[in-house]
């Protein structure tokens, strides 16, 4: 079931009931602002990922601060994104099975619709539902740039595989996925840097291949929230696609820019807002948020309003926070806000942005595409 | 939004969409049905928890095989399970905030409902709204036996807060909540029983002091399926509030029995399905199950049906096998059943259950209670 909201617009942020995850619209509508005009800065453009927010009311704002469409990462976020209006999205995953084709190929009918391949067999089924449901496909070339996860090698077993595509009816090359997942923490800018200039050395190498064997590549998209400064900068990359840059979380806060400070280019947006619920001991609350509330597969959150306070020891519904100033004390009942560790899977926690301006709630924002794994 | 079942009735396994969150129903009727045997062996009862399932179908099975009720660890928890047909419900939690406790006394017109106090200002709360609404809560005074998380010192202070239970109309002093948390995944048995011994002390301690003061103690609850022999056994639990017995996990399989041998007392009956979406390299797969789709906090899932092959280095969306029989390969689309690393998490990113029997499924049951942690 789809959980209630936590809170009613114009209630006051003490009033929102907890666990809730929020939006600080004055640092979201900024960094929204920032990456659109950077990336127009640098003459190319933004795809935004989606599976950072899986909200359509979200996807629609990216658009209109000129983004040329949005990314998912399943049929399951791409049918949610375009009921919500949505009207371009490209799944940057290889789809398999059957029931899944024919959802993606219905989906067509509505909206302008992609899809990665890294296998000839997965280009033909492809093909074959593309036209039973008598539409066309953007079909992108995964090569693996580096992150050693999907995609095809660089060079000669993407043109084949280009070529395959092109032999399909229903099927439209569109050109070359090429995303470094793994860089996208890399800590230094500089290693940062070198990642991304070995993945542009196997760009450079499948287009110049591509161009021997006659083929067009209409675009080469890819990069991260993290790494997009060096493919935008390339030369060889025509579009972006950033998502957490939307929210920051603890994270990316981690990584560093060329000066080696701390990379503020966006601001935390994202909080989790927790309660105390217990504090029998000195220098210690526990808050009513652990795993089911929080994603921290890469790392614990920040207590954002506590200077010096650590969350650790996450169980399912219970996390605690070490406070360095025990004389602070917490107060039982008292509300506190958490930078998430990892905004993607925390946001798949949640049905509902609380959205916050001013200490107040100005919207609430449905998460409809929370859960859509398929 | 509540996702749609990935599948039909009927359907045969191998049609299930994925990923999707499979219950084996021969193994889970058997261990409904063993822990129904083993406490009633032991003459204790059993609260089952239901933060392992959020399901009201599973709820009605275990009171059906002997369970008194059903523990729950939030508000919102015990709300869908009442919907659901529950009749007694425990939030083994400390409640805060007006609306909280507004909408728990609320839940006492319909069912049972107890909950855990560890804080004075808390019970006189507790007595507002129960009076407010008219209503009559059962208060347990849950006690720090060791996992050194919520719950209040054994001995006088528990007694001075039993009293003060006992002094609001509305609220009835039920007992203790006594349960060691961090003692269920201790490794070997020995420490396992040690840690609980001396949660035991702690109870003994209080039970000796509420009794010099006077103060009946109706009921002692706690344990959990790591140790719940040990509370069984100790003659001063009553109730037993065992939750990841259902399923059985990748982590409670790593706990050894007194013997040393593998914790085999359960079968695993909760299972990930996936599909292999990507095979570029040899001897690794990649599938279409990550963070979103797994909870990965206490280590990664077992491969069930490939011997020898682990899964590693989740992202959001992805997942990789590592494949030791290289040459054994799998199929591109093949799908492969995943044991969960920790059960509880796994299914609140679900909204249905797969139910299969002989290869086949056999039921969809709502996990209505995902999401639901306020």
């Amino acid at each position: 079931m789809t959980q209630p909201p936590p809170a009613e617009i114009g209630d006051d942020l003490q009033d929102v009931d907890t666990p809730a995850l929020m939006i600080d619209l004055d640092a979201f509508e900024a960094n929204v602002a920032k990456l659109g005009k950077t990336v127009a800065d640098f003459g190319v453009r933004l795809r935004a990922h989606s599976k950072t927010h899986k909200c359509p009311e979200i996807a629609l704002r990216q658009i209109a601060a000129g983004a040329v469409g949005i990314c998912c990462q399943k049929v399951g976020e791409a049918e949610a994104m375009v009921a919500g209006g949505v009207p371009d999205v490209l799944i940057t995953n290889q789809i398999w099975g059957e029931k899944k084709l024919k959802r993606l190929a219905a989906l067509a009918h509505e909206a302008r619709v992609g899809v990665l391949v890294d296998d000839a067999q997965n280009v033909a089924d492809l093909g074959h539902a593309a036209r039973d449901a008598g539409v066309s496909l953007d079909v992108y070339v995964e090569i693996d740039v580096g992150a050693g996860r999907c995609g095809i090698e660089p060079g000669a077993p993407a043109v084949t595989l280009a070529n395959a595509v092109t032999e399909q009816d229903g099927l439209r090359f569109a050109g070359l996925q090429a995303y470094h997942g793994s860089a996208q923490h890399i800590r230094t800018a500089n290693e940062r840097g070198a990642a991304i200039g070995a993945a542009c050395d196997r760009v450079r190498e499948t287009l110049s291949a591509m161009e021997d064997a006659g083929i067009n590549v209409p675009i080469v998209t890819g990069a991260g929230t993290g790494s997009f400064h060096f493919e935008a900068a390339s030369g060889l990359y025509q579009e972006m696609q950033c998502g957490s840059y939307i929210f920051m979380d603890a994270d990316y806060a981690q990584n560093m820019d060329q000066r080696g400070d701390p990379f503020t280019e966006f601001r935390h947006s994202l909080y989790v807002l927790v309660t105390v619920m217990s504090a029998t001991k000195p220098g210690r609350a526990v808050v009513d948020a652990g795993h089911k509330a929080l994603g921290n597969d890469q790392g614990m959150p920040w207590v954002a309003d506590i200077p010096g306070a650590r969350y650790q020891g996450p169980s399912d519904d219970h996390g605690t926070l070490i406070l360095d100033d025990a004389a602070r004390g917490v107060l039982l009942g008292e509300k506190i806000r958490l930078i998430p560790g990892h905004c993607d899977p925390t946001v798949n926690l949640y049905d509902w942005f609380v959205v916050v301006q001013g200490g107040r709630v100005v919207d609430l924002w449905e998460i409809s595409a929370r859960g859509a794994i398929r």
